[in-house]
């Protein structure tokens, strides 16, 4: 076994109903409500009013899928300017708690911007209580951002990756994500898997991590197809809302490899969902990773178990299954457009995650 | 699924040779070394002084099994006068690690009794960076240090449960155990069945704490034999390791149960060795746990697998090849003094712990 490392300081609470325990989170502190717009119309909005009451001083609640940075960059400068709130509460998906996640510190320089770019210290930071209102992202449990920038010619994703990102807890209630249209709730269990695979070929990998993958990826294997059947079974959502919470652990600790690095071009040309947009191609990084270390052909067979002959073809039946196509061309790419991306990514510093250092075309 | 809870931020490094990252983790902090009298004999001392130099500005060298409260006393007051140090180094076992937190917290009072009584606030803290040389324990990622006062009549275990006590960092190096006494190798690595065993059969466990449970009480059975019988088999040792912190991390959420009850008045009067005193009685506890609860014997199970028919009786079995009685007798107990002792805790607010609330006499 090779040395590893593991740290994860986030508090969770997990459970049906745990969101009443918000206020036992917050203490007396004046709270930044980070949400999402239609929380208003789902009545969730009001619900954190009732129990929160007059320590929210601030509300941001018009967080668009995908934190855009020129929104990240006026928020970050009006809240930091007033200085009103002790601690951020963001109610949401994975943009909401990315968004609320980019606003915590307060760079010396005084702009956003130098905290991507490392050119400041920061001097003070507001703790994150991550409320997620769909099961998958894994941002509850991570210490990164990710922002979009989408508005210029220069389209671009960035990360902001800092230990001052770590939520102070993640309060994960499976009824806040009941309500979800049935595609979003897939697309949010498929990110699930897309960790977890992604956790497993990648250099980074523990045997803490793997464990934690594979019993998320069996989850949603076995749990998605009889929530997307039945979208009113409690029992699978409260399950996959665990192997979000583990799969988000595994990322904390690997960060992401191959198949989130195809999907980033295609999100930002598209605006494909991006648990859709990172689970597509898993059986195709699959067959780049199959074969490179026996060690991390075993963990993967520990998926489907290993009685099972051919895994990846099962990976894609499972994901026809759910209307979801494996086919580059569907994606509008062709394989020398996969060839290239993975080769480009496999070039970059980020690209040394996955385990497998030259691409092996079909 | 239960609501269920999990706080662990005790950052690990895990792997033979990590010992030489020591340096990198204390940074420039000076630091108070505390280990255990034989470090000096077996060259670890000068290990460690070789790597952290003048860093070191304080030694405690002499904490014996099992941290004497009226040694505890004097080297806190000590500490906290002269305030040397700004991090705590624990290099030992168990007993050296929670001598080690029991010294971190300085009380406002500046009377160590006050932290146990919670008569006190606490104005400063040392983090503590703990670095373990037995297998078994999991201290290197809990909140707790137990304390015994042996001295006078009134013969008693302390427990100090306390956020400000999680060590800052776990740095676990299986090398460092490599040198144990075989019987020291084998009651250390029982602790650690003890520890997963006791998580299980407890009102506290989660779905995580059974994955980890489970895992570390699988390894504890398949690798401890052959430790046993060939000492020098280091595959089976650092698996040995990794038990040990898993199983320290359930503990650390779900804290101890009825064996554990069972153990201390044993150590207390016998002397016997704390993962011993806590191991030999599993079988008899596990007795009481069955049928109390089908999902914790449904976990249970997965320890030898749902086609073992009797896991207890293989268990008993497994205990006697490691030259473990088993019977209460042979510890100096009747089978009335059992059920007392049982009865004993399971009345106070920590036998809530254990998922029986009565006891059934075999």
């Amino acid at each position: 076994m090779a040395e590893f490392q593991w740290h994860n300081p986030v508090r969770t609470v997990f459970g049906t109903g745990v969101l009443d325990k918000l206020p036992e989170l917050v203490g007396r502190r004046r709270v930044l409500l980070v949400t999402f717009q239609s929380a208003h119309a789902t009545g969730l909005l009001a619900r954190i009013k009732g129990l929160l009451g007059d320590r929210i001083v601030d509300i941001i609640d018009t967080v668009a899928t995908r934190p855009e940075l020129s929104d990240v960059i006026a928020t970050h400068m009006r809240i930091w300017d007033e200085r009103k709130a002790e601690v951020i509460v963001a109610v949401g998906g994975g943009s909401v708690i990315d968004f609320a996640k980019a606003l915590c510190c307060q760079p010396e320089s005084g702009h956003f911007l130098d905290l991507l770019t490392h050119a400041t210290q920061v001097v003070r930071r507001l703790r994150v209580i991550a409320v997620p209102t769909t099961a998958g992202t894994g941002s509850e449990v991570t210490p990164f951002s990710i922002i979009w920038d989408t508005r210029d010619s220069n389209q671009a994703k960035y990360t902001l990756n800092n230990s001052r990102l770590w939520p102070e807890a993640a309060l994960i209630d499976p009824e806040l994500a009941m309500s979800l249209p049935k595609v979003v709730m897939r697309n949010s269990a498929l990110d699930t898997l897309a960790h977890a695979l992604e956790a497993i070929w990648n250099v980074n990998a523990s045997p803490m991590s793997d464990m934690l993958a594979v019993e998320a990826a069996r989850i949603v294997l076995a749990k998605l197809p009889i929530a997307w059947r039945f979208q009113g079974n409690t029992k699978a959502r409260v399950e996959l809302a665990r192997a979000a919470w583990l799969a988000g652990q595994c990322l904390s600790q690997t960060r992401t490899a191959l198949a989130h690095a195809i999907s980033y071009p295609i999100t930002i040309k598209q605006g494909t969902p991006h648990g859709l947009a990172c689970s597509w191609s898993l059986p195709w990084v699959w067959r780049q990773a199959a074969g490179v270390d026996p060690a991390r052909d075993m963990v993967l067979a520990q998926i489907f178990g290993p009685e099972e002959k051919d895994p990846i073809d099962r990976l894609e039946d499972f994901l026809h299954s759910l209307e979801v196509a494996t086919e580059p061309f569907f994606w509008g790419l062709t394989e020398a457009d996969m060839a290239r991306s993975a080769i480009e990514y496999l070039s970059k510093p980020k690209g040394h995650n996955f385990i497998s250092k030259g691409l092996r075309m079909p």
